[in-house]
């Protein structure tokens, strides 16, 4: 990494400055801010010296119009980081889960799509049941996410759109600088590059009267750099490249790594996100392929970032 | 209603024929037709004579890529369509419940935003337990639900883009087509008003190297009117208007019944759409406000359609 990529660009700077400004304010900051504080303490205070992992997830979006009816939205289903968050937790790490409203969520990532009300029953006295096939593999979840809730291991803290997203993150990294080294982001939420500015948003709804709809959306301002160089300039920081396109994925993975100096960069194709994913770093590329179809491929990639990881911590010790 | 109205626009016939040859084909469509046609079978040959409602509830999402990573989506949470298909159950309808993937579904309303791992433990003979004060609400709920699918009186159609939900919309309309005036469409769901025609959709995600992003989103075509006029042209129908302007609210729902021929147009504002709803027939507007914030406005504004179908089946009959 050079220093050109080091110092950070004055455009990246003040678009993010200005993109902060005319966000709309973040309802409920105190709240998410006192429960930060609180989730912190109590993990910088545990007897054995914990790292804190930042997961994000799922998608945001990008209001359209103020009194919000219509927005554009980023496909994600939010698997990746529910399943992610759950083995972070299992290998020791003190998770904050900065998901979409709505997406996929750690513990439960088995329910069917519509309804918990398919998969539960009342028997003759009126206790719930599950069905017997899955009781045990309920009932593990229901365990498994108490005890992470209980011993301060998981925060959650849900978003929508890309102003929310943001400025969360922002609130994150400030909160969790303290771990330096220690904390790591794994920033698996596909954020839009998009947005309409706010101020230049239309108050009421769009409407549909006459002809095509012509629209102009701005980009939203790089905060990789701003998160990287300014909020959280110790942390290790995972960043993912998803592409439809398998000609440009590893090229434009390769310039997120060293255009944002993320540690590492994990790159995967729209057609087998599940199956494979390439982990890019400085001294290569691991592919990290699930071994069946039962396994998550989560398990190995937070096995390999956790060890690279610790290395990383022992290197900055040094 | 003059005959200028009842004459289907030759523009919106070619607009609707050509949407339906250039979007993609429907995924398991004759998995849905199965389903369709077990449920009329099942509810016309019950001992009373019953009346059918296809509830459409939640937002359509438009894709912009063909491989969709970003698309526009309408805001709904679906809790109106949820809501009124419990109410239309216990008025003695069958309900098509036509709804978005991951929107509110019926007898799960009360569930909280993230997870149903918040409100459920494990006692200490490993049964699930949901805390004391809310479980005579999920277990009503759990066996209203499964009564209602038990009994034949409810089927689930998941939809997410524009172009399944008006191919499911059209299914629907031919499916239930024998009960004449006994059928009711409840159009509860926000669909989009503009789309990118298949076609013309880029293949790859669009990239966000350089600059701002210029789109030009097509109208979808008023398919309102082919329902009316070729699908269902005996059925009752109620569509919805959501605006977040009052001074052009009620302007557009006497448009809209006039226009499309809607036996009832139910107008809201997005600001107080949980407190009133417009009822608005062409014999004139009610105002249909709910008693508490504990009740559902649905309770009320389903009586008053089932009261308002019954008489447009009794003058049908005449």
């Amino acid at each position: 990494m050079d220093s050109s990529d080091q110092s950070m660009n004055e455009l990246e700077r003040s678009g993010a400055k200005s993109f902060f400004e005319t966000a709309p304010p973040l309802k409920n900051s105190d709240l998410i801010s006192d429960k930060l504080k609180e989730f912190v303490r109590r993990n910088s205070e545990s007897a054995t010296p914990r790292s804190i992992v930042c997961v994000t997830s799922g998608g945001t979006t990008v209001p359209l119009e103020q009194r919000c009816v219509r927005y554009i939205d980023n496909f994600s289903s939010g698997y990746r980081g529910a399943a992610s968050t759950e083995y972070f937790v299992k290998v020791g790490y003190a998770v904050i889960f900065v998901h979409r409203r709505g997406s996929y969520q750690p513990y439960c990532r088995y329910l069917p799509e519509d309804s918990f009300l398919d998969f539960v029953q009342l028997d003759e006295e009126s206790n719930i049941q599950v069905p017997e096939d899955r009781a045990a593999m309920v009932k593990k979840s229901i365990r498994e996410y108490h005890k992470a809730v209980g011993e301060g291991l998981l925060l959650k803290l849900p978003f929508t759109t890309i102003f929310e997203y943001l400025q969360i993150l922002q609130l994150v990294a400030t909160s969790i600088n303290c771990f330096g080294c220690h904390s790591m982001f794994y920033l698996a939420a596909a954020v839009s590059d998009f947005y309409v500015p706010w101020e230049s948003m239309a108050e009421h709804k769009i409407q549909s009267a006459s002809g095509p709809l012509d629209m102009r959306l701005n980009q939203v301002p790089k905060m990789l750099s701003v998160l990287r160089k300014e909020w959280a300039p110790a942390a290790f920081c995972v960043s993912f490249k998803l592409e439809t396109d398998p000609d440009i994925l590893i090229q434009k993975a390769d310039a997120a790594l060293k255009r944002y100096g993320m540690n590492v960069v994990a790159a995967n194709l729209l057609a087998n996100y599940k199956e494979e994913v390439v982990v890019v770093t400085s001294n290569g590329k691991t592919i990290v392929r699930r071994n069946s179809k039962d396994d998550d491929l989560e398990e190995q990639l937070v096995a390999l970032l956790s060890k690279t990881h610790s290395e990383y911590i022992q290197l900055v010790a040094l």
